[in-house]
């Protein structure tokens, strides 16, 4: 394989009108991720010299959001791809080579680009589909293994259109040329656009060999103009990510109802029930069981750990043999020791909580240190917010808060403290001791209970 | 095309025995919507001169449900399709053309039918469809553009066999000849009946041409006899519902989890994540997420609001830029202003919520009219009915509530009220000040908790 | 049909690689049962003299987890097929057949193997399929309609390599012959094992005719090495399950998106929204219809009985006409009577609850026994932990239980009795009274509410 350098152009500057939408369109997600961003990605798999992206529609939005450091170009006007490479020719080194990217063609891999690179050696490389359907598309027009022409469909003759192999855009080209022939493009067509496929025929002329390679499946150079088409692409890509994850042993109860945006950690017979969405950094540890229909984002598991369904974790982390949900929500800052219980309609955030503690049922437990096997009774509330400032509530180990209690912070509870049912907590309490705040019972005396009136 | 007027006849009499149902077949729904009011809907696209609808079975439970007005026969007994057009006859001019569609067809789109309208001029046409495996199916047998027979399969000899275009059973007739075709009809076969069928060689012996038109698709001719296939129909109903959005701009994420039953307006980049229900009449703005799992039904919801998973909204109506969920549930009447926090286990019922209030965690807002920037304590209850009546809570704007309170309705909070945490405000409360009820904390002395016994 | 008595062995010794479990492969679950729970059943309704299982990997796993008695046969060196039948021949008599299964194959049917036990008739029997790529599988050599060799990829010529049936492992053998073959075979090959494969050969030998059966579809002699083939068979064996249930006449709204892992008994005019989970033994009675997203484990539901979206039942049971949820739990021992409402974010455990009941919001009841026409306030909760013993609530008829109250058990309500809201009831109520159990409310004069600083 040429061992010449690489430099990467990806185009990125399309608006999208298709997508109706006031994102440009590299920025549209498939993973949970910007397109553009999962092509610069896979370009820096490549350890390429440079990467220059050329950007033009929504250029700010393009910048805010990608996170790489990369050559950013911008191209003003939109005047076609062979212009839009122009644009980046002052980055580009005398010497090496330049492959073609486009930021609306998220799924290319770099085993097919490598292939590409490794084709084309100094030559030109072009990446090209084998379609059931190619109308629509240029055919590529092989002599053995070369190409020597694309030819659009609107040029073509009877024979060209039979060609079932047609053009990817995705190409590898040699720095030493790529001024000369970028310079020779005409924009003497209906769209009046510089095209870079018009290079294929330079390379002949000039006596450099075209080498195609064929992509191992469509989707890996397939682009996006539409909503119809992100959302193949979406499933295909999740269809992959679940394959992967089964073929490392994790089970997934229906691998078309999982969604990963992001990435997964996982530990030895994991389980997921069907229709969770996984979101972000997530870790899970051993023998873990996610039950159907859960919402995980930035989180880690710990080994033993029972999420039931429904339930809902955001920038938390639990420990061993947890027991959460079904309904639990943990929020940022939830930090949970081992064997720790967080039942239905649970809510803790910003939160840490010792081992072996229990909030089953109805509770809010937020800016909090609790200790361990302390019990929540069902319906507590901590009432860390005064309208102004979040205060701390902070709780010791083995205490039982009754039923139904207001913890009013800042407020500490002792270890082994006790609160009566119905309390409003407003007072610390000392260790071990039984802390009331509630009226005593009355009974009211001929008392008449409103009564729909008889029909 | 010919322009001659036309009528409808729609056959809805069946029973439908393999939906093993209580309810008549044609009233089972697709979208949504009973199947007999989607071929209605269709039928009245056509403009036509009349519909009539040919009932038998369960026929109070079909007027009970259909929507549009139609002219209803009545078919007591069912003795074919024929004879069900037969029970039409008073109601079709002597001029003119008769359509005939069927109740458990519900797929057949006007573009289908108008073709067909086209083709058949003032003769017979005839909506037939090309099969794989057209076994036992009746088979068109064709000279040049005509149908000169239908031939069914145990007549079919095996050249016949061999006929993939097979009949639909939508057809449109010369209202001139229709009296005298149905009069003509047998009964004299296996199962007793009359049929249409046999109307196309009484064309053919009137020497009135029979245009065939083949459906574009299988679905659009497509009958309901049983579970299995009213579930493929809805299935392909729903993937065509939500290629129209995807189209149009609507990021899917998983258009395969997705089920709209009824009609979604939307505004530009809007989101919907997998497994989202939406029933009935939906608007939404520009830049609304929705979370994965949400159902909602009848609602408006503002621009930019982000409705988090699992969230259920129905009857209401969110500002723009609220925060909804997850687990968020907005009940009939419950209307939001702009900036609203609704947050986790958190129910609103028939209460209007100004700008900017939060309502964040375990609440239930019943029978209310809240100001604006008003802050609801976790766990804080509107105590709306007394066993008897609802009664009404009006809070003021910048109120803040203490958490775990109930407000016993009616009742009366000022603006930039407060309530001390856990308290039952009963009487009202005026502008600025804080109420507390609640019971002055005391401990317990020489109490001893209750342990469980060592082992 | 042959009438010699049948002995059935199932090999389940394995390990499973491939799946990176520490549980034995044969123990991974479709439908939620373990596979080899699965061929054990479908065994045993052959009915035969015995069930032999060899086990081997995992066996104190497999052991505890199989519900049925057999012939447990250990396997100690996992010697290949062949070896693994031969520890299971001091249990075969030696008359009759004996038919061998595989616990990692758990989709064969009953039907499917009587075809393969009436073809071998005394003979042997040897179950085939047809694949399209039959790469790296054993090749069916026959001859009209015996099987004269199977031969493997590696020993194929280019003839053989294209023969489409190949060998499914499952055969059927007569035991007068079974000790004399397996004591011939040897293992002398690249696995250094025996395999049940080479026993065709000694068939054709001794003139015993090999019959050929071959499945109808691929997944019923389908075996399991992965996670990947793990999920396909859920799958398929889940769409059959739909399918069946379809034309039964319940409407699964969609049913790509329904698991149901174990039995489900139903009536007439049942309907199921997507994405619900059944699990266990489930009825529901005639018009139950069942919200988007539910999961019911073990639980009777009565007819009529609505059950909205997001609700989780587990060992419980409900009467006629409840309305349950959205976001409803009920937990084990949850009895609930006919025109019971539980609402959103209500969870009931261990607590029988009468006629016309009502539970509308935020609510936990445990350990409970409630009479009939009750009405529980929004936020009421049942304290019936101490943190050492649970005790008992007796609510009776037509209570009505004002908001955000706490039931402190032990307590009785009596029929008719009142709380008011926002009351901690410690002693019982008798019939008929209101009971009261909160402060008065008082304002706090010259109070000054915490502000924002200005900006």
């Amino acid at each position: 394989m040429s061992q010449s350098p690489l430099n990467i152009v990806i185009l990125a500057a399309g608006k999208g009108t298709r997508m109706y939408s006031k994102m440009p369109k590299v920025l549209h997600e498939i993973g949970g991720e910007p397109m553009v961003q999962r092509v610069i990605d896979t370009a820096a798999r490549l350890n390429p010299q440079n990467i220059c992206v050329v950007i033009g529609h929504g250029k700010e939005q393009v910048l805010a959001k990608v996170k790489r450091d990369v050559v950013w170009i911008e191209q003003t006007e939109q005047l076609g791809t062979g212009h839009a490479v122009k644009m980046a020719l002052p980055h580009l080194p005398a010497e090496g080579r330049t492959l073609v990217l486009y930021g609306d063609v998220p799924l290319t891999d770099t085993a097919t680009l490598q292939a590409l690179l490794e084709a084309a050696g100094d030559e030109v490389g072009l990446l090209t589909d084998v379609l059931d359907n190619p109308t629509g598309y240029g055919r590529i027009i092989r002599e053995g293994e070369k190409v020597v022409a694309i030819v659009e469909e609107k040029d073509a003759n009877a024979a060209q259109k039979a060609v079932k192999e047609t053009n990817t855009g995705i190409l590898v080209l040699p720095n030493a040329k790529l001024e000369s022939w970028l310079g020779s493009l005409s924009s003497n067509n209906a769209q009046g656009e510089y095209y870079l496929t018009d290079l294929i025929a330079l390379a002949n002329s000039d006596g450099i060999a075209v080498h195609p390679v064929q992509v191992r499946a469509s989707h890996l150079a397939a682009g996006v103009n539409n909503k119809v088409q992100l959302a193949e692409l979406e499933r295909i890509f999740q269809t992959e990510q679940a394959q992967e994850l089964l073929k490392a042993g994790v089970t997934l109860r229906d691998p078309a109802r999982f969604d990963l945006r992001g990435r997964l950690k996982h530990g030895q017979d994991v389980v997921i029930d069907a229709n969770v969405v996984i979101e972000g950094e997530v870790e899970i540890g051993d023998d873990v069981e996610i039950g159907a229909n859960c919402v995980i984002k930035n989180a880690k598991i710990g080994a033993g750990t029972k999420i039931a369904p429904f339930s809902h974790l955001e920038d938390c982390e639990t420990g061993a043999n947890n027991a959460i949900g079904p309904y639990a929500r943990l929020r940022p800052g939830a930090k949970l020791a081992d064997d720790v219980h967080i039942g239905n309609f649970v809510e803790v955030k910003n939160a840490s909580i010792g081992q072996g503690t229990k909030a089953n049922h109805l509770t809010y437990i937020g800016d909090a240190m609790v200790g361990s096997k302390t019990n929540f009774g069902a319906g507590t509330i901590t009432a860390n917010y005064d309208g102004v400032n979040k205060h701390q509530t902070v709780i010791g180990d083995e205490v039982r808060i009754g039923s139904n209690c207001v913890l009013v912070a800042p407020v500490k509870l002792g270890n082994r403290a006790t609160t009566g049912a119905g309390s409003a907590i407003t007072k610390n309490v000392e260790d071990g001791k039984l802390a009331l705040a509630r009226a005593r019972q009355t009974v009211i005396e001929g008392w008449v209970r409103p009564e729909k009136p008889k029909k």
